[in-house]
């Protein structure tokens, strides 16, 4: 499918859109100054919005909170901190979270369940309610459809970059906007990092239509970054469109074909920006599993091998042992047959019929210098594959997380 | 139980029982001049044997065959060597594995099919037969009941100290005597490393009984340190009975009863050594999961805390961050509620009721210290329960597997 009809935009954000509005300060939950709170506004009434959140069985309170405010299929404003998750936090968690979603929406005059709220940071840590009570009355005078920028950076915990693009795209039916943004996951692979998306939109849809599409997009991005069936306790995804641009995406329409396309490739970007800012990740590593029976057994086979941390600390260490990466085929659970096993690092056959390829090593040696790694592998099974993005564990990976 | 009947002999190793004969040298399959080959040989033609194997779907070529020599339930000798683990190798690497055995056979003056091999080391390279047949004439004239200390010393890899260790049992019938060596596993958790574990004694007891208390015993210490359900691709525990004492452990004696906890003693005494070794490792951690509904609800919430590579960090920082520790009970698959967790290190209280205890930041902070650290989560669901050991992950990690 050609891509013409969309078009990135210079300093993008999630206030691209039109009749979105953001801003983005420091409250006093970080005590390094740094930004720690975010406001998103929509100027529509009707703005429609679908929420995806984790499978953690602890979610936080703010998780709760946002569940249900999005049972209606629509929102206002989200508000948005770091520096604390207010997860593991119990019942006085929730009521925090809700007295500042409630604060939120006195100021913005909305109702109470148009406002929903994501946290990120320490896990066990109360909210400090008064401390961002007296933010939020100060950030709301800052919103302009300038503060996207500023939210992002907000939002950030160990992230080491703002997270956030914007596309125009070029319908049949007009012009309209996405815009998005997140913080990521220190560490994607394996687990427990916070992961938050926003996207916001002012094309006319449906909140049935965006059901739809943000799953799907969800499901080959984010979840492609090994954060779905291990997620943390905070991690959230929520999609806004406000339907501004007065343009129609009309259902199974061919406008709603590309709308989807813009809106799978706007979080791929995101995603990919996660992995690529992973904590002290040197790496940016596509491992693709073909040739599986099945497609569970491609994803249990290329979860395995982006979940070793053997195998991420010699990515690290640009060492291309393969070993490590077919011990943890050999358990991943996934159906393989020892002498099928083919592995390539870029176009560099390591592995064919399971055992070596006689003088590959310097080969593959000069090929992990590079920053970006390919690996391929072929179970020669079946027909079912799987991709997913990864990065590298190394010295920095400590010193953050001690 | 009484464990008076149980003497720890100082200096004791796998040639502490009768008529068991060892050696360990270095032949020249690592490059640093350490030892690198060891064999392990029973005086007594009937000599009894068991051995326990990776689940890896990917063995490496030594478990192959050692599983098929184990079969008829007897052995006279094991040879080993670190350094090449004989994995992915093909069947060239079932050849070369084989071809080794078979001059340890000619050397000893033994069947081939009473010789079994483990290996341990990189995976992906091939066995140096010629080089491992030429240490094998110069090991064999070192085969002595004095061996099993160089033996122990032999199969170590990224180890920093021989783990090896021997009993004597004062039995009804007489006394009997069991030693045993093992390699570990530089990281125990998560999975990948290899664990190498030999056990002899000079018990007499049938392969039948054998079975059934090396399978306990292996459950209730190896098992515990997460080597199982994602082992090694060579992960190998064989033992050996010569019956050379000459006396009888008969079947559901008294006796048998002492045996089985000493056996039980010995290989847990083994799993703690390895935990303790753990590379880089700075904790030995003991991590009990209790109240779970069930056992399977109890291993998944134990090994999820113990696979965290953040909360291992954390530990390693020496920081209480029960919250890394909350997140992998919440992804773990086990089934839990919220508000009903507890979880203490050491006697301090750090959750009730699955938020925070005040105050107790700077208590869990001194207890951290500690290079012992007891973990307990309760669950409050049943009266299920599981014990891991693990160790933390830091600095020294990243170094020896870049």
């Amino acid at each position: 499918m050609s891509e013409s009809f969309i078009r990135n935009i210079p300093q993008g954000s999630i206030t691209t859109p039109k009749g979105f509005k953001a801003a983005g300060g420091h409250c006093g939950i970080k005590r390094s100054g740094k930004k720690d709170l975010a406001i998103i506004y929509s100027d529509a009434e009707e703005t429609i919005a679908k929420g995806l959140f984790t499978t953690n069985t602890l979610p936080a309170a703010p998780v709760l909170l946002s569940r249900l405010r999005l049972r209606n299929g629509r929102l206002r404003a989200v508000v948005i901190n770091s520096g604390v998750a207010n997860a593991c936090t119990g019942q006085q968690g929730y009521k925090n979270a809700d007295e500042v979603t409630e604060e939120v929406a006195n100021i913005l005059g909305l109702k109470k369940n148009m406002v929903a709220m994501c946290s990120t940071g320490k896990i066990g840590v109360p909210l400090p309610v008064e401390t961002i009570k007296r933010g939020l009355k100060y950030l709301s005078k800052k919103i302009s459809s300038e503060g996207g920028h500023y939210a992002a950076e907000a939002i950030m915990t160990t992230d080491t970059r703002e997270k956030q693009l914007a596309y125009e795209l070029t319908l049949n039916s007009g012009k309209v906007r996405i815009g998005a943004m997140a913080k990521g996951a220190g560490m994607i692979n394996p687990n427990m990092a916070t992961m938050l998306a926003l996207i916001t939109t002012d094309a006319r849809i449906t909140a049935v239509q965006m059901k739809k599409i943000l799953t799907d997009a969800v499901e080959m991005s984010f979840n492609k970054i090994n954060i779905d069936g291990d997620m943390s306790t905070n991690d959230s995804v929520i999609a806004m469109a406000n339907g501004l641009s007065e343009v129609e995406v009309r259902p199974n329409s061919a406008d709603e074909k590309m709308f989807r396309e813009a809106f799978n490739k706007i979080c791929l970007a995101l995603a990919e920006m996660i992995v690529r800012d992973g904590e002290g990740a040197t790496k940016f590593v596509k491992i693709k599993v073909t040739g599986a029976k099945t497609r569970k057994d491609a994803s249990l086979a290329a979860r395995a091998v982006s979940n070793s941390i053997l195998f991420k600390v010699a990515l690290y260490g640009q060492n291309p042992n393969w070993g490590r990466l077919m011990d943890a085929l050999g358990y991943s659970g996934a159906s393989i047959s020892a002498d099928k096993i083919s592995v390539k690092f870029g176009d560099i056959e390591a592995v064919k019929g399971g055992v070596a390829v006689d003088d590959s090593e310097h080969l593959l040696k000069t090929y992990m210098k590079q920053r970006e790694v390919d690996i391929l592998i072929d179970l020669s099974l079946g027909s079912c594959q799987e991709e997913i993005l990864t990065c590298d564990i190394g010295r920095r990976y400590i010193e953050i997380n001690i």
